[in-house]
């Protein structure tokens, strides 16, 4: 522990003293580049345009009407949306005035949705219209939020039974600019959930410094080869701005002065036609949603020449690298978690990979990569020495670098697993090649990503087991070509029941809020006996293995 | 003052407690980039070269032989030498120790040297063979130093006078590797001195976290036009390693992954050899060392396809610009002072400078440029407002940034009077066009910058009117083509002396290390009478002036 930290458990430092001292935190990244890029763009969609300049004073003016209403250093700030220019002010105005921007996922079943926002405690609330009904049906269990701040991108009325309700675009336009205080680096600027796969989603939270820091690293590993980032770019995340703040990339742009659009609600044939109107250069996305815009006919048509697209939240595949490079696109993969902010890889090409043949080249931007600047990786087995680099041997991708959560939020037990030995443990299973790139094979955690999103499954499996006549259940991941994997249920039955039964009754769930729609199961295999491990439970890897063959 | 420094003041903290914390050290920009870029080169002139991981050996080892003679956490640790191997290997040793680095200027005349090692109480001392006699004929002034660490290229015995004395290789041979712990980021790194106008030298020091956030930020705005930096370049700086650490160009190579080449004694035809032997991508430099190695015969045959050379440390000339782009190298300028670590502006080009037709866009990068990404920067008139970005009205810059030294050493006055209102005032003036492109056009301060290296000119008019017969010394710059600018020296007399008897009472001074040789004025200039300002020193601005019509 930093004597900083130490120090500061005690004191309720809040802003800090004004010194000659330029800290690190996400005031001082925006002030700092307005004076070059102030007339660079930030697009939101088909909808609004506004220079760097103008956006920073909406942030400003952001500021100011959440300071009226109340706001307070600390405050947690829940935002539930699209990624619109309303979720891009909120990741500026929240965390520069001390408060803390939370970053809902909206991909959540409802149950777990005010689950997060009562565990964060969040003491406001900026919400789209269109999320207006997920929460008034259960607005009794919001007692502890002082303030619902609503807007509509078309509707001037909003009507809501929520109380007390605030108009964002009023807060905007009635308070003037904030002037804003230089706060501490080490100052919580974001908070967000993760699913783990041992229940309730766990909080994580990084600092000012945190994301300045990851946002310079990952820039910089973007200098290299296929990406070459620059000024010049177009930048158009389709990484969903409550998932892991968009991989940065809003604060990637802000930093490195470069024009940014905003998807708005992931439609794929707008997303297209918004990378041709606005010509964008560099995208970012999980597997599933490339190949969604791969998909769209007559792709190629609105693809900027010199695309450039970095993959993340799951194995690139051959398959589908190759779809995009056929009309043009470059991709590269990448590698990361919740917990690391999130990026630690990146699959940028070093001189030896250059150059090899084009067949064996193109292999390498599919993997997970090379430790970015200022990263250090490990791949361990378990006896804690780094497995050989032979391609074939597994460790765990253990790891450090400066803007790593601590740990979960009021969680030390799980937070102790997380760091061992001064390292943050993955709990992803991966191999090393000669060249030392990185390949995922495995997660040791028991989890389904589908689409990039996490499915809890031993959440899930006990909500099947709920289902009468239902037994033991288990529940694994297959390969999706679309989703990149899908859960597969395996059950054993009590009394007779049909797979239709089962589906029925997690259909009511889904009805319930307790459990999302993508979370159900493409199939269900009844089994009349379970492979155990030696400590009881069921050998979920007998059933990979089984299935594999 | 951040509330951490407030308490550092008070408890001698050495070494960071264990944590799951990375702080921002050289020891993790080493460490962090030797996975990824283990293989990549070092090369020392044409005499040896290393891998990163041979390199990072050989530096641990360095420390192991350092820690044995007796070097504690925070030590001085002074180099002598040119840009070898050595000085690199001291560039990282020292500082990842806990020991403080001083990069001693060899062009100082031998005087000043002596002041500055005396300043820094330096412990030990690392030299090169050749620049032993200069030490040797004075070494009853440095008592203070526990040891010698003396090297040769060539010799295997090297005998000196000096007491005690360690042969550098015996240190890297003998004690095995250094395990480096985990120092506190706000730990001193390097220290150096700084001429001014008003006296002796001033010392500055930079902290480990100033150097990586320098290096992150400098390496940022290199990514763009017409730099474009990435990890297949090649790197040989040909600014001296005592000279504000090469422009932190060891650390960006070092982070970056980027093969990196040391000139040894600059010698402009072997500079020329060694850009085509390792095929260098990308230099830095003066002005003067460029137009050196233009002037050789056949330059041309020598440049790389694609050099870049970021050019500073003075104004980039048209005529000389434009002599780089007829033999294909491109050049940016660039801004900074020691106290700024330097970098703080670069003349990178922005979306509207690419859109300008030809003639146009090559004027701005030879201008200082567009501050560097967590840098804010402003051009203020004498009331504190920012300048008219009208490209004439002049006004001081002031800057804030992460990485700027907190003030001179022992030196509370100028201190203060560096850092005003939390913005640090460099004393150069500058004008700004309307897309905000900075241009130095003159120093408040009043000193003569000749080959890239202040000439403090109230320290050489005091030592002028130590000649019998001289009256009163003004010296001022006057623009010259090789050297960027020259000293000139208007004398009043009081009795009848030539110029000739001053310059030989001049190189007197320099015989007896008083003054350095380049720092002898190239014209003198007998004058009856000297403008006055109001408060009763000679108007050097009617001096200039005069000179310019």
């Amino acid at each position: 522990m930093f004597i900083y930290d130490y120090f500061n458990q005690f004191y309720d430092v809040v802003f800090m003293v004004n010194s000659n001292k330029y800290p690190l935190t996400l005031n001082r990244l925006f002030s700092s580049t307005l004076y070059k890029n102030s007339n660079k763009e930030i697009v939101y969609a088909d909808k609004e345009r506004y220079t760097y300049e103008q956006f920073y004073d909406r942030v400003s003016r952001l500021s100011a009407g959440l300071e009226h209403i109340g706001v307070k250093y600390g405050d947690k700030i829940a935002v539930i949306d699209w990624d619109t220019a309303r979720y891009m002010e909120s990741y500026f105005a929240v965390p520069m005035m001390g408060a803390v921007l939370h970053t809902v996922n909206i991909r959540y079943p409802p149950d777990l949705i005010f689950y997060t926002m009562q565990h964060a405690d969040d003491k406001y609330v900026i919400i789209r219209d269109e999320f207006l009904p997920l929460i008034e049906r259960a607005k009794s269990l919001f007692d502890f939020v002082k303030g619902w701040i609503v807007y509509s991108d078309d509707k001037t009325e909003i009507t809501t039974t929520l109380n007390p309700v605030y108009n964002y675009s009023d807060l905007v336009r009635s308070y003037g600019r904030y002037e804003y205080k230089e706060i501490d680096e080490n100052s919580i600027a974001t908070t967000f959930y993760t699913s783990g796969t041992t229940g309730l989603p766990k909080g994580v939270s990084f600092t000012h410094r945190d994301l300045v820091l990851q946002t310079m690293a990952v820039s910089l590993e973007l200098e290299n080869d296929p990406i070459y980032l620059n000024n010049k770019d177009t930048l158009l995340p389709v990484v969903p701005m409550f998932h892991v703040h968009s991989w940065c990339m809003p604060y990637i742009a802000t930093l490195n002065g470069i024009k940014f659009v905003l998807a708005g609600r992931y439609d794929p044939l707008n997303i297209l036609k918004l990378i041709k109107k606005e010509h964008v250069t560099i995208s970012a996305m999980v597997p599933p949603i490339l190949y969604m815009l791969l998909k769209i006919p007559d792709a190629e048509s609105y693809i900027t020449e010199n695309l450039r697209v970095i993959v993340g939240g799951g194995a690139l595949s051959q398959g589908l690298a190759e779809m995009a490079a056929r009309i043009g696109i470059k991709t590269i993969g990448g590698y990361g978690m919740s917990e690391t902010a999130p990026v630690i890889t990146l699959s940028t090409f070093v001189n030896e990979v250059l150059d090899l043949p084009e067949p064996d080249r193109s292999e390498y931007m599919r993997k997970a990569g090379l430790p970015i600047p200022l990263t250090e990786i490990k791949v361990v087995g378990s006896d804690g020495k780094e497995v050989p680099r032979d391609g074939k041997t597994m460790g765990e991708v253990i790891v450090r670098a400066p803007w790593l959560t601590s740990g979960y939020v009021n969680d030390p037990e799980k937070s102790t697993v997380l760091w061992r030995n001064g390292w943050l443990h993955t709990g992803d299973l991966a191999v090393v090649n000669s060249l030392r790139y990185i390949q995922i094979v495995d997660r040791e955690r028991d989890a389904v990503k589908s689409g990039g999103e996490f499915i809890p499954t031993l959440v899930l499996e006990d909500f099947i087991t709920g289902c009468p006549g239902v037994g033991e259940v288990a529940v694994i991941g297959v390969p999706d070509e679309k989703w990149g994997e899908r859960p597969v249920a395996y059950i054993s039955k009590t009394r007779d029941i049909s797979k239709e039964d089962v589906k029925k009754y997690l259909l009511t769930l889904v009805e319930s809020g307790k459990i999302a729609k993508w979370w159900i199961p493409d199939e269900f295999i009844f089994v009349t006996d379970f492979a155990k491990a030696s400590t009881g439970k069921i050998d979920k890897k007998v059933l990979r293995e089984n299935r594999a063959t």
